[in-house]
């Protein structure tokens, strides 16, 4: 099944994806607000049969997309997790080591945006990078959850494009500033539930800058692996449903490029990801307004 | 004034210390069901006038201090912002440099503990720090705040213990991991508000562990100051009412002490600040349970 969150009219809806339409379950269910509320609900696991017995609407193409997860508690973001973005990283002259452990960084929930929403440049920079993602959703509370415990944690599987302002990145070594700007974290179109999803161990991720493939790859890549990064992060923090784990990106980011190569106004980002679909997003400017 | 979080029968509240009681605004005033919600909104400017109006009760001595804001929707940490900690950093083997511009990372709102509550040592580790700083409460919404315009925007000042798991914040150069173990953010033990405070770039800070002063220092030796801090942190997010922004650490820590000192159960952590009060803690060891 694949669920989204939505906007219709101004206001706030969720529900899941049937053809064209949506089966609008925030009608159907008021006493979950929230798609992260459903998710923390035993009605999840009934989520077929409740489907089944509603009637489809609106469509889908007619509402706004708003991030799957509009307010997470939490998004973890791994980085460096695929060798080859590790080695690009290398030779662009940043010294990171790989340890034992996953590098974690924080995202807030207000940066984000959802698909077909543009990403925004900031007035401050000009190097302005895409940074597709697979985006792991957490169904399930807990802490110090094993590696073998961690699948059975997860409600579902999204796309993260960890748009990143490298200048600002790279101010004062910790990261957490250039990759929180307001309008810099695509987060769509929708979360793919485990039955559906394959083995997301063994999905095609593919970027693509105005139809250019940037970034190709496979989450079969991942240096730590689904499990491993459940386990570490919850070792720190108590996991809650709705938090967002970002999985790390693979090479091809734009800062690499030699010359680099930023996003402007008016470029349209892709991350399409296996079994989930296409993240599209268009890039404008931050006015004064 | 001195308003804070507090429980009570397990009932969530907030209100302005009195004397030796509290006086309850979360019953007085239902609409604004926390802290948060009261300094964002115009009632915040006649504060003084409602709690006049007010009965006191329950008293301090009778309730449990929660995080003044318990769940801030941004906790925003600065990284070696007075010089005498960055050096000792440095004495540490850290290669850091001081750049333009003010190192920042995350804390997740559920790291956070109240007044009196127990830091918790989290069972991976055994390298639990101490870091007393000054935090600052957003009162008002903003992004692009001048340093000219930051002071409008706080609502008032508290104390934060930055508690860190050294060996995990250094696992892989980023250092949130360290940050935001649960049980490891001490907030309190209340908000003072900017007309109580004095000048809030000159009030003394101190942190002693079992009664022994580890660190001592004054919140005039902050390399960026406060409206510098909250100049950067706008142009990167929207603040909001609640938002902490923590003004990092002077030196004394114990990661920097030959040899170095951490705490461990049974421990008494105070810090001290000028004008707000002390925040005690003491610590606890995570158990299996």
């Amino acid at each position: 099944m694949r669920l989204l969150s939505f906007s219709e009219g101004g206001k706030e809806g969720w529900g899941a994806v049937s053809g064209e339409d949506i089966v609008d379950l925030s009608r159907a269910l008021p006493n979950y607000p929230t798609l992260a509320d459903f998710i923390a609900s035993s009605d999840f696991a009934r989520r077929d049969a409740i489907v089944a017995a509603q009637r489809p609407g609106p469509k889908l193409s007619d509402v706004s997309f708003l991030p799957v997860i509009p307010r997470p508690e939490k998004i973890v973001c791994a980085v460096r997790n695929y060798l080859d973005h590790h080695n690009e990283s290398l030779a662009s002259g940043i010294q990171r080591e790989i340890t034992g452990y996953p590098p974690i960084f924080l995202r807030v929930w207000r940066s984000q945006v959802g698909h077909n929403q543009p990403i925004v440049r900031p007035k401050v920079s000009l190097d302005l990078d895409w940074e597709g993602e697979l985006a792991v959703i957490i169904g399930k509370s807990g802490r110090h959850i094993s590696r073998a415990d961690a699948w059975s944690h997860i409600a579902g599987y999204s796309i993260f494009n960890d748009v990143s302002v490298r200048d600002w990145q790279r101010h004062a070594q910790q990261i957490a500033s250039g990759k929180n700007f307001v309008g810099t974290g695509p987060f769509g179109p929708w979360l793919v539930t485990p039955d559906e999803i394959g083995d997301p161990s063994k999905l095609k991720i593919e970027t693509r800058v105005n139809g250019a493939v940037m970034q190709s790859a496979n989450t079969s890549l991942l240096i730590f692996p689904i499990p491993h990064l459940i386990e570490y992060c919850s070792t720190i923090f108590d996991l809650v449903p709705g938090d967002v784990i970002v999985t790390g990106t693979p090479a091809g980011v734009g800062a690499a490029r030699k010359p680099p190569v930023f996003l402007k106004p008016g470029d349209l980002v892709d991350v399409q990801i296996e079994n989930i679909g296409t993240l599209s997003n268009p890039v404008a400017q931050e006015t004064d307004g």
